[in-house]
């Protein structure tokens, strides 16, 4: 069966999905009716829930599990499914919550190895202490969180996955680069947005919490550097240029840090960071796109539709052995 | 005799100066030559010392005292210093460096006492002990500095004048305004700008420190006050609120704030910075203007140039029981 | 009985309410509908009469007082009231106009005084008789407007309480500040919005007039300084400093201001004039909400929604024995 | 004998000259020397008078005529005039101060005539009236101004010249856009900037009146009006229109206009005027341009330099029967 | 009968009219409905069709002519069509396509002529014979395309009037200021938008092909000059500045130009194609409002809502013998 | 002996050098000077050569090779060499222009190699034969031309070499993210700036030509990929995508790109443009620097100076086996 994200319209649905969020407001007729937002690990979809009884608001809550039938239509140029019928879940039903829940690509295991040796192979003592530390110390959260409550990565360990990508995408520049320093790339990297932790609410129906609406993830974690040095009893210019990667990382005041980048390896992260995210979000929008046809428009990518080729390259990328 | 900020073009010039900076160039004649900046409390003035010998170049250094004989010239529209002699003092000059620095107008131990008492008026008792463990952490330094390099409040004291100002301003206020939350304001006002005394390199021949060019005195500020909780023990929203404020002061993303402000009192903190600053500013540009003509043009305020009107106030203000 | 604004979703209503504005609208079902905005003197709230009648049309017109009875519900996060029964009032009501309508905490009678008050204090008497007789001028409407149509002090009297919010401040800066011509001030402020009685249409319903949308309140002022000092026969820099004043309070020419601040008092009127518009949208959206939560968004204040923490100030503000 | 504006580096110069202005600095050999701009009709050239005695300060002054004798030189991509000798003027010269001030292309009698006759055919009575009268109030200084200080029409009788280009431009839009109301554009037109004569401080030697600075021609003209409009006993739409139109004819606020064009006549106003601005503006830089070159940065066209093509339209404009 | 874009709220309607454009969507009582945009020669109208059949699906169709009956009401300010009834026609109707799509007030045989002549007075061989190669090139669509999609002379032979327009204005201007180069300026005008013939899909029911959305008219133009001088073998500056003048036309970066205009003509054909699409903009928009009313806000004219006066001017323009 | 740009101030000169560029300018004292610019292969520095004769004037001329001898000094803290002797070399002088001039770090040999294998996996045949012709005839320049005027690759080859390392780096993305295609990378890599061989007036002693300045090199290319398309009758998408690549990179309007990025490839060409130039500028900086100092502020880089850590990795990178 073809996840929701893959359906088109005019295709019946019989699905297993997940309420991701419910809003309750009364129609034209005077009655309430419920938009659902509903979701597998494909992506997710809006419904209607017309002449909503007080029993369905009480039953339809996020995180529900629900049997629904129906077909996809569309409205203003979006899909939505159409509820014939909709149920809640009981035990005879093969299915559990982590079937529906989109996550990242890559176990979380071979994450946790991944940066574990990128930590191992920072060769400055206290940059690689600092690091250690406070993937110990957050260590739960870091490989559960999303990346972001939407745009890019925003699944179920997409932070960390975020984070690998990176790190990849660190060690090849610097093997063409290789004036760049990778003690600070990797460190950079592995806390830039850790800070989420904090910023966020959990893994799942992510919101923001009172200290990420009032301090941010960029402030929150160039303190917990400073407090995890001190405990350390670690000083020196490492302290203060880790502290300034994770605040410069947003590169400009208006998107967000105190600082713009002033090293080398700052200005780098961001571009590193800036990357990976647009590749994320670009890709995500064009697997959902055919060939010959733009993607939706993109908001985080100044409201831009990508257009995907009718042609396409048969094998890539090539051998590196160029 | 009058101040050096005071003469006008063609005074004779026969002063006690104390050399603030000095650079050295090459002239078209292919000689060296030095270009100083001399101050005495009323202010500062550029001179030229041309064919430079090297012996010059060694004594006339930052913070020496000299005396100087010359005229009051001008060039492209400011005043300039046209030295005739310059010699350092000996043993046998009657002046000392403190007589030369620009200071606040209020003495340090009477601002101490005003701010001592505000922090004891403080009834919220995170707030008060945050605030207290800081000003007593900083002491010496906070009552030393000044409150920017350049712009406003640039003299000995600066900053805790700058201060005391603002708690004055809070206090008037709140008895026009009795929503507002004096416990916080006086809190953030203390604080907001504390981080200077890590930014910046010292009371005097002020430049920015590593961490000043890296971190910026807000975050400096907001790690301080994080560690300053965790060592006290004290948790709670009054932290994450007090830091919010600090983070907030500078109000947008372009100006240096990673958060713009999101409480009622951040944004009045906020205003009042703004307005104690500007005033300071217009004020001494104005002092050194005559009636009827427009000051040099003030580049923290959009390049304006100010209007001293010809008519003016003879009693202000006026008595207060209207 | 709760105040309109004060009822909460689920409430019941049987309130007397005025009318403010009606739309009318075609529902899906091709039967017209009026969008109704009903007011009471705490606040207002939108209702839908659905299944209009013609006769329905002709009766709820603006500035109607009705009887209402229904049921507070939420639409899109904001509170609306559903309908049960709506009804215009008879003479058996016991229910007037001024009972609904919301107004400046102040009398006007004790406003006008403390503005005369502040004119009486005026020295300069070219200032004092400009203004004094702009007040005579345009006295009715000048206590009766809004001080805007949305945003700040958009009720009965508002201009004038407004203006009488900001003498208070005047005076008090004007004693930590004493260089502060306060006749500056004084006349500035009481002018600085004059305009708007003949920029706007009167008192209630308030809209935009001809010459409002043409040329505006600043330019409107500007024009009566002008006239008014010709008619007085007097001339002299107060003439053109006043207008200055005027035409530049709103600081930028983005903001319709055609010259920036070019004196102290002008850029002082600008700032007291948007703390104490700020503080009003401040605290009227901060009055709606819990200790916890963050206020709506407010348009006027960059989209920011405000946090009320959980912590208070007792007492506040303190004695200014200092 | 060449004017000054079109001599090339090397040219000897023996020519009368006016002071423009003069000013006075001090060079690296401590000697002071004079920045003096000279003029002919055809336009201006920077000199140096070094080693300039005392007597040369008091001799040198703004409007005096000069006989220079010297040279062509140029420094940083401008030309300079190197002085070789510099005298005033005596009775024996045969040279008068209006043969070396540059001057509107047209007589000033001619402009008149053309512009009563535009006058004569405003066919809406109030907008005659006050347009003619405002003509009549201030014709001297109407027909002797600048249009600006610098960067268009800045030369004697400019501000009429650039009325008669604009009335001659809307007379042939209306005929090719027959729905323009041309009274509105005449009167428009003739009124927009004559605000100048009292902003500015007179025909030559321009600089900015306290009023101008203050308040700006804009405002200063809409005043203007309606103080006519009184005086006339003239009221109705008419006067609120016509203060728009000199009110929005700057187009944005940023560029000093209180108000946006809200009426087609005051959009195309502005367009008039930006064109023939700018025509006046290209024309004058590209004439001292060889074709194949590009003219010097032109500051009030966003610092573009114009090319000049090699090729060139023979007979230009062709006759009006296509 | 009057046209659809003439009758006002309430007037009945039983008119011949062309589908523009269809969207289907469901209404809250789970039907679908089709928005329906119509339109005859006076401008369109968007109405409902509510419980829409497939059969209904199948028949209303873009560009299907159709009689409606019905009556004009309002939804948020916005003119309606409240279908009664509609119905394909048949052959028996006496309607055809042409007769309800808008075009453009010139006969297409005068506006080739026009241009034509225009061509043939451009003296430069070079620009004459790019000029007309392109013209014949792509003369079929040149003559039948819309000038754009939405904004300004959307409508049959849209381009090539708009083109006719900006010659007889170039016309004008070059009388008034015969430095102009005619044969720049009348080479640039026919060719700028001549790219849209390539950037949009054709002359009705029109939208952006993949060049257009990818490349752009303006560069496409520049690419089509450079291929037709190689054709003919023509180089020389001519082909260089020629492309320059279609680069520049939007004259800034962030509205679609690659170069600001750097030749006086290219600065003179922006503002000659600003002017003509502001005007158009302008008088459709007053065509439809009442004396005493604003217009609707338009969009490409940054939102305003322009003033149709009380007041007119009874016979305008003037002759021209001023 | 050290390279011109390592020699520090006080340091002693004896070297050969070219001539970059001069200027001549008179001085206070009346008499010529020139302002040289002097390169050897590191760099380059200024020199002023006071008392200039005529001879001089005739003899020291853009790209004359000199032996000078001197002094390093500084001036607004830059350095600048102090010459005591200059003269032209002679045939006894064993030096060539080709040891003076910066080049890339590679052979111009292995830059063909490496860009002609890259040509050879590009898979799609249109794109490779489009690529591959335009590489043949434009062959000489772009193996020779610089990158840039001024701030990144501005040295002999420079382009190439900027090519050759966006080439590398596409590679290793690739294998990063292998949704990317290959094909047209490559293509777009090889052709973004291939229009500078005509923008550009050469590869030493570059500066802009006319058709530079006016169609600039990004519509210069479009042009070129559409006319080699037609010789090799080549269409279909390709065609269009390309020319989009080309006309995108520059990302947004204000920086010269008619067209935003809309194919995932056209927005990582752009990236790893910007990447590979900013790492070029910043590590030219750096080298220039010495751990614990900051750089000169860098004109392309937002002004911003960065700082050089005093500590530093030791090997770096890392093998590639993570």
């Amino acid at each position: 069966m073809k996840g929701i994200a893959q359906c088109a319209e005019g295709d019946p649905i019989n699905h297993y999905l997940m309420i991701k969020s419910v809003t309750r407001s009364v129609a034209s007729n005077n009655k309430p009716f419920l938009t659902i937002m509903l979701q597998d690990v494909t992506g997710e979809i809006e419904a209607k829930l017309w002449d909503a009884t007080s029993e369905d608001e009480q039953v339809f809550l996020a995180e529900t599990i629900v049997k629904v039938e129906g077909e996809i239509t569309t409205f203003r140029n979006k899909k939505q499914l159409k509820i014939r019928s909709i149920r809640p879940i009981t035990d005879a039903d093969p299915v559990k919550k982590s079937d529906l829940i989109p996550t990242a690509p890559l176990a979380v295991q071979d994450m946790m190895e991944h940066i574990n040796q990128c930590i191992f192979e920072i060769q400055n003592p206290k940059l690689q202490r600092i690091t250690r530390a406070l993937v110990k110390k957050h260590q739960e959260a870091f490989f559960e969180y999303p990346a972001a409550v939407r745009n890019h990565h925003e699944y179920l360990s997409g932070l960390a996955f975020h984070v690998v990508s990176m790190l990849k995408l660190a060690q090849a520049l610097a093997e063409l680069y290789p004036e760049l320093d990778l003690d600070l790339l990797y460190s950079g990297i592995i806390l830039h947005d850790m800070g989420k932790v904090i910023e966020l609410s959990g893994p799942t129906a992510t919101s923001y919490t009172l200290e990420g609406k009032l301090l941010g993830h960029i402030s929150i974690m160039s303190n917990e550097i400073a407090e995890t040095a001190r405990e350390l009893e670690i000083d020196g210019e490492e302290v203060v240029v880790l502290q300034h990667l994770i605040l410069s990382h947003h590169s400009k005041g208006e998107w967000g840090s105190p600082k713009p980048p002033l090293l080398r390896e700052a200005e780098v992260l961001h571009m590193i960071d800036n990357f990976d995210a647009k590749l994320n979000m670009m890709n995500r929008a064009l697997e959902n796109t055919k060939p010959g046809d733009f993607t939706e428009k993109l908001f985080a990518m100044d409201q831009r539709a990508f257009y995907k080729p009718l042609f396409e390259r048969k094998v890539s990328p090539i051998s590196s052995d160029v």
